[in-house]
């Protein structure tokens, strides 16, 4: 069953007619389109493709399963026109300005009935098409540790390390990151988003590096945090538990697990093991976007399925004193789970 | 006059007694905030910033005349409590789902008004600070072009000169480059959105390359096209046509001109002088974003005036054959204007 079809199985369930498909991630998603300008409309006897004068050819070549429209700039119009019934649009990213405008253009009696997430549904089940492509960025991710492992980090400030994740990356064939790394070093750890700074790495202090590439359109996203030489006791200890809790969490991944119910353990055993917890969801799917559905998170609805491809990454913030996070990307398979990173989890001191 | 003070002038104009500002280079410009997760509600008596744990310290730092408010992560609930009155709201970035979300929390007698475009209205007249930043980023433009015209082209592919680009700009200080540099050799310049390939420059031909430089959050936009070689006439006389174009625009940016006229002028020149036209706007304005206002387009709206810095970049497009552009950014000054980026126009023929 085609993308497209499936989302006609989702029709009727939602009670509409059609349905409008502008961003871009999920036109990519259900036609292969990897433009800036197009959109689709899909019923359950069309599926209709628009993109501008500048896109046709493109198109031509990546979109083969749909009726190719051209259309202005705007598509909005040309858009609107296509519609029929009750047709749903993606309320999550539709401006209520653009809204406005394609309410003003339908035909008479088309309805516009908020639809956001029917994709991104189908979008955190992964196919092995989807799931190669991220078992390959992943290996990427292994490899960018790797070579810090080998090239060391004292000394270097945080800025020129991230640089050098992205040029390793794309040097070994990655699209691009699939996000600015994280290299934060010390109590600069202790911020979850952390900027890498022009400072320079100093020794016996952990090291959070979050990373990851893009490989035909699919992410991966990892975090190791290294040492950089004989730790002081807390920061040890609060590895240890970080480390513990993580692989706790990862080997409760499987079909049917409850999503809050995996994050409530992991934030359990870090709190229960350190005294302080962490103040971010345990995981997120990853796939064309690094942040996706299914969610791990105190708020999260539902169970994993098999298919999904999730991050399991707690944390441990102590701020003014260190940071640590642990992160593997986990793919849910019908007898368990793969864990598509592979580098160590077990302390790693690179004095170097 | 503060930003903030000007957003105030503008809220009697609209019949606002309020603004709320969530789109985050809006929020950026008014505040100072760079965080991933911030907004502000201003209104005549009052500054409000909120942002969520994660960003507070940095806020601390970073937003000195607002008064700061720790929000839940969502932000909205938090935000909608403090709106009063006839609220502007930014409706071509907020969604659907998040207005309507929006207003299930304002207090009663809250009336939510779209006010799109009032920041950026402030945005598009730049003041010497933003000046200054937007010509450092345009210098680092200019270095990227000598190193190309140092190093040379032939032989090498699309992908490898961009990200030679990307380094470059980077090692000289960049935050990030402005947008994907376009490498864009011999009939695949004749997309104006060429994504580089890995396809090996040959000799004889047309290179098209357009890149920017982010430089404490300003952009910088230039594009220059390369000769790798002699050129059969028809691109030669294209090249000429296109520069004397560009010269002749860039000679009416002043404040005062009529937007569309400007616009217009070029697209003559470009047809009477070659036959066929290019079908894209003459320029947009640059700063916090790589496209911002003002535009100099066949349906902008406006004159020009001084604090402007807009493109001015003609092209012309051969499919199949070759494309050409130049760009120049330039800020219109209280006596004419000052062009911001300085590598030579006349045809460079890199052949190493």
């Amino acid at each position: 069953m085609s993308r497209a079809d499936r989302v006609v199985a989702l029709l009727d369930e939602r009670e509409l007619d059609c349905l409008l498909v502008t961003n871009l991630v999920n036109v990519r998603y259900l036609t292969g389109f990897t433009g800036t300008n197009g959109a689709c409309v899909i019923t359950p006897d069309e599926r209709l493709f628009l993109t501008d004068s500048r896109y046709v050819e493109q198109a031509k070549q990546q979109v083969t399963e749909f009726e190719h429209l051209e259309a202005s700039r705007e598509l909005l119009g040309d858009l609107a026109a296509r519609l029929r019934g009750r047709a749903g649009f993606d309320d999550a990213h539709v401006s209520v300005k653009a809204h406005a405008a394609l309410a003003e253009k339908v035909p008479d009696g088309v309805e516009l009935a908020a639809a956001a997430g029917l994709v991104e549904g189908l979008r955190a089940v992964k196919d092995e098409a989807e799931l190669a492509a991220i078992r390959a960025a992943a290996a990427l991710a292994d490899g960018a540790y790797e070579q810090l492992r080998d090239t060391g980090l004292v000394g270097r400030t945080e800025r020129e390390v991230a640089r050098s994740i992205v040029r390793h990356l794309e040097d070994r064939g990655a699209d691009e990151v699939s996000f600015p790394p994280i290299v934060a070093a010390g109590a600069h750890g202790a911020l979850p988003h952390a900027s890498p700074r022009d400072v320079e790495i100093p020794s016996g202090v952990l090291v959070v590096v979050d990373l990851g590439a893009r490989l035909d359109g699919y992410c991966s996203d990892c975090t190791r945090t290294f040492a950089t030489g004989p730790l002081e006791d807390r920061a040890s200890e609060g590895y240890e538990v970080v480390r513990r809790a993580q692989e706790a969490a990862l080997g409760e991944v499987r079909a049917g697990a409850v999503a809050r119910e995996v994050d409530a353990m992991a934030h359990e055993l870090v709190e229960s093991g350190f005294g302080t917890g962490f103040d971010h969801g345990l995981g997120h799917g990853v796939g064309l976007e690094v942040h996706e559905g299914p969610r791990l998170a105190r708020t999260a609805e539902g169970s994993l399925e098999t298919g999904n491809v999730v991050t399991v990454e707690p944390g441990l913030y102590v701020p003014g004193d260190f940071g640590i996070r642990i992160e593997d990307l986990v793919a849910v398979t019908a007898d368990g789970r793969e864990v598509l990173t592979g580098f160590p989890k077990e302390l790693v001191t690179v004095d170097g």
